[in-house]
């Protein structure tokens, strides 16, 4: 499967960048920037990688693979803010609440009542945080988070 | 979200059978199995929790639950018998192979490329066994497994 | 083992609701309370499986039971709150300060030194907070937690 | 606490060595001799540290010490040839093979089915290979291993 | 290896005393100290089997096993204060902090993006918070950590 | 730091399978073979991503690369097949067999002893191979692997 793309000329670079602001909004944008001055090749990667290259891929839709990011980090239970990053990421690409909510659950299943738990108290903040931004009806990426929210170090 | 179910007659423990029969297919049945002598208790919680409880669940349908655990277990590392049963489950309910192949690169972005690449040896084995097994054409609980094939200790 | 039971039509989720309060004490409640305007349906099968099906399983004590969990809790070391509420609900059902001081120790040859310090120090927070709250003396699940204390999102 | 001992002038390796035989037996003994030609030194430290000085520790029995160890190494699930081990350590210092099903069908709730599934099914190994070597009826350090068995690198 | 030592007479207690001062400086004295009112016993292990055992040993220099220290901390990502301990003792013994980041980034490959990112947010912590206290040009067990600096649980 | 390298015109995928050749040798060879078939995409990721991007950084010498991936595989203690590619590729790029038996060793005070000693028994096994395959005084990468030997599923 070569990495979709309208534009042949787009970079692997650029192709990450649009699809992280897709993806993760604003959080995702917040990550790169808490990364510069500490490891900035790290944010190329991010976007090279992780976005330009695996989430770019065709044979598995956005919504799918969100799917599968949220309970992989669920599961670990060792990465908390990028959990977080990815259920508003799910949100951002069509995944509805209720939808995150029987991921999570499922979990318990898979690695354990805690982890499914922890899971949903993250689901919890992140549902309260959109609504208390009145940005529950909108997607994401188009939504002004209010300078005083923590970035969270996510992606 | 109550628990699917066409007949509200039906119990846990029925239901329970009746979706691991979908779900997991003759895989599934031989865990089962393999569980009675040890503690036929927990073939029993299997069947009532895992599937008269969370996979009869409304709210998401069994190939994204199957996408949910393929990558959790690819990401936890330490369940390599659970994933395959489960590799074979979401043929079972629907992913195509190249899907699978899909959600388990991606898991080289949240769990490390060696869980990736043990994800996708974990994959190939099972294609290899239902193909020799002439049975990829077939959903996987019609099919017939061969008596040398051993049970794997999944679910 | 059946579950153990003095009543025959105690459901499930009924013996799990007592169990759950008898072992878990207060901050068990207010784990559950936490979930109920995310996934309620979580809260019960956190009463019906974990404690109704399996706490309440004879062929091992509630102490006992307890020494395992938070050898877990800590081993995984990816579940802090859990292991917070496990740790007083161990004080609840019959270990004593130093026994679980010893499991936690213990934990440094199987999980390594950082898993046993982070439940040791977790450990220290609850017994001080039992000291505080001047309920050192009393079982837990009697006990009066003070309105400002947080409730841990545990079980 | 400080370490028991009947004999104030044993040694910390005396000691570990002493409490490794009676605890893991003969199991015990084939991992250290694995160790021989790679990291003799690190046997030592098996002796010393996690006999002599951890298991040496008053203040919890063995039987309650391999309640914390075996589920310690079921949910962590990366350590079968060790769980092994001490589920039949778990056998010689009194634990029955009921109470240790119990402990690893717990885990489920705790690090979830197929934690405790593969546990489950390692148990089944260690109890019907004392029975096939007739020793179920022995305390496992005084048994005698055949020799084709293969010494698990455990403890 | 025998452990390297000046001093034949030096006890690992004192061998770890004086090596965990020189490789975590300050902040493995908050650890030790604060476990004084749970565990003291704990602390004397830390001493004698982490430092007077492992860090002594010949044949590996400690700038070396930082490395390894830090790697392991980094992938496991559940011991996010002993990574920062440890992130501050590889500056001590000689690691540049670029090549610390070096470390984190590359286990982006061995356990996923999540893992490197929460890294290296913790190494930005730590050099921030030694810049800050001006203290970056001076070995850290010579630093004076100001008294407000909170104790990280580490080692 | 950007990518060393003498060749400017050098693309990351021919970077890449230089680097990978030149540190994980056959082993690392057999892993990408046995990906065609199933992923042959992500064989390029392995090439373009690991070692074209990761591997190929200034900043911290090979030697010091494999002391950390060393450390973290063990460490996670769930992707034995990669340990074992890497502690040959440790041999590889300069380690001596006894200072990969140290970091083996030290991983026992961070992720416990039974991570240390699978890691132990990993690196006797490929120690010994090669030396039955009497290549042990040459680079790995210019050993002539027998044919029956079994293509690990490392990287």
């Amino acid at each position: 499967m070569v990495p979709q793309s309208d534009n042949v000329n787009e970079s692997r670079l650029e192709r990450g960048r649009r699809l992280l602001a897709e993806i993760d909004g604003r959080a995702g944008q917040n990550v790169i920037s808490a990364l510069v001055d500490i490891a900035p090749d790290f944010a190329t990667y991010v976007f090279e990688f992780s976005f330009g290259d695996i989430y770019a891929r065709e044979g598995l839709g956005l919504r799918e693979r969100e799917i599968a990011t949220i309970a992989a980090l669920a599961a670990l239970g060792n990465a908390a803010p990028q959990l977080k990053v990815h259920i508003e990421a799910g949100l951002n690409v069509g995944l509805k609440e209720n939808e995150i909510v029987e991921i999570l659950i499922q979990m318990a299943v898979y690695a354990g009542f805690p982890a499914a738990l922890n899971g949903l108290f993250a689901a919890k903040e992140v549902f309260q945080a959109r609504r208390s931004a009145g940005e529950s009806a909108l997607p994401g990426h188009l939504s002004c988070v209010p300078p005083g929210r923590p970035s969270a170090p996510g992606v």
